[in-house]
């Protein structure tokens, strides 16, 4: 089943898509995160409003997810850039304020620097998870949905520190140790870069998420054609290994990493950057659909966020 | 005005402190966040139960935040330690289910490695802010109330990337260049790892947030004596900085950064390992009160997140 958050006569509504033109209102969810919770049938509770595809106004599927996990470099396509890197699943968050739905568009500003595309599988979570096993991982699934992770490349390389991190040494004296460290809030975070839909595809109908094609394109040209299959870890440890750490909730999203490999000839998802190439931004998984967003170049600098000097 | 969330005859409410040993329910508000919404003037929903504050299950301030930023090496203690550094405050995510209220364990388990306190002063935003200039950001703070931002600095240590990241080179070209990344999810985000509270001071009792003395003791041994004066960056400039890329909405939680300086001959917060030091730690800050946790030793060991080879 595929499942959608539609603006529907100025209220929020979850729906089902019956075929590639119709969508059928559901009666009785607040939303899908009220959905996901209850555990029930959705095909129960469809009503008799269809609407057409065409003229709906989409929603991120999960408005206000509890949380949004998104993997680090979990493409093994970047294996070889390595020089040192973690043997398990890095991640970062991303907050809800990001997100965007289908159609919705991207803003940039001037001043973020450059900012490209991240093609991804991302995960609905069904139920509570907390210290499960890979093996049983898949079951707290809920379904599979797109995710384009938005990144600021630009502000990326502008977050980061270089200094002498504080440690307990063994002999419990303060030891002063060289490190790198950098943060992920802005250049991930920032307002509409985290398009996500256009609607979740309940976990029955994918057989396997580790073997989805993955496309991306830039105003029409294709820039990435690859698949979860080369994903350094699959899908059930991504959401074990979270959950070692982190209480998974249902509703939560885990993107699981950039599917970038450049199409035969093209440039790269690290060449298209939003302040050079127009949009739309368009991202398809097996089974998933088509997400697609414009992108918007906004003419606004940024504020004065420096008091004035004898404040 | 202090306020608090707490859990009573098995449902969340909302109270006010009426004095130092006496808290009084509200009516009329589903959550914190309500209240906040709401712009109403709290006293007029005080209903004629009063709890004393010995008695009380206290919960997060705010529940369920939508999001929580944390500023990054913001304490002026550390500049000497830079080596480089940005010029503008660098922030991470921390999700809700990291919270834990006033009194709440903090559970530490081995595979986490050597975990901290670091005590801060946090903004609980009470309005919507984007593109806010700094003159007029704490107009948009509701309160204040006291975040120990537990810390995984073992796990920190392990999350870092040395790579060859890709960027679009002036020519258009794909260009290498020598990265360091880190991701704080883990060392940030893992459960438990927000201590918040006990309540909310509202905005109209802190004439100046820039000048609040910050305390923390872990098992009854002081190990910092700080002030907010001695950030880099103001409270305004921090809300107003992070107003510029993603949008602030009502009950967000911003902390601020870390009041580390040592009290004098002990042992500092790098030291205060919560593998090897016990608890309760507390922290308090001028106004806000004092925020106190138990810290509990797991013995758990980490799951079998990794899928059998023959899978």
């Amino acid at each position: 089943m595929k499942l959608a958050s539609i603006r529907h006569n100025d209220r929020d509504r979850v729906a089902t898509l019956k075929d590639s033109d119709t969508l059928v209102l559901l009666d009785g969810f607040e939303s899908m995160r009220d959905l996901i919770r209850s555990g029930e049938d959705p095909e129960r509770f469809e009503s008799r409003t269809s609407i057409a595809v065409d003229e709906v106004q989409w929603l991120p599927p999960v408005r206000h997810p509890g949380k949004i996990c998104g993997v680090a470099m979990n493409n093994s396509a970047s294996n070889a850039r390595k020089i040192s890197a973690p043997d398990h699943p890095a991640f970062f968050l991303k907050p809800s304020t990001c997100l965007v739905a289908h159609r919705e568009p991207v803003r940039v500003r001037p001043y973020y620097g450059s900012v490209h595309p991240e093609p991804e599988l991302a995960i609905v979570i069904g139920s509570m998870a907390k210290d499960v096993d890979a093996v049983d991982a898949l079951e707290h699934v809920f379904g599979y949905t797109i995710f384009n992770d938005i990144t600021g490349n630009g502000m990326r390389a502008e977050d980061l520190f270089h200094y002498w991190a504080l440690y307990s040494g063994s002999d419990g004296e303060l030891e002063k140790r060289e490190q790198h460290l950098s943060y992920a809030a802005r250049y991930k975070g920032t307002d509409t870069f985290g398009c996500v839909g256009p609607y979740i595809t309940t976990a029955d109908e994918i057989s396997n998420p580790d073997d989805l094609d993955v496309e991306c394109s830039v105003g029409g040209e294709g820039i990435a054609e690859d698949s979860t299959r080369y994903y350094n870890y699959k899908v059930a440890e991504v959401l074990s290994f979270i959950s070692q750490f982190l209480t998974l909730e249902p509703g939560d999203i885990i993107s699981c990493g950039t599917a970038f490999k450049p199409s035969p000839g093209r440039k790269s998802i690290h060449q298209a950057n939003f302040q050079a190439v127009e949009g739309p931004v368009e991202v398809s998984i097996s089974g998933l659909g088509t997400l697609e967003n414009p992108v918007i170049l906004e003419d606004k600098a940024i504020g004065n966020w420096r008091l004035p000097a004898d404040e």
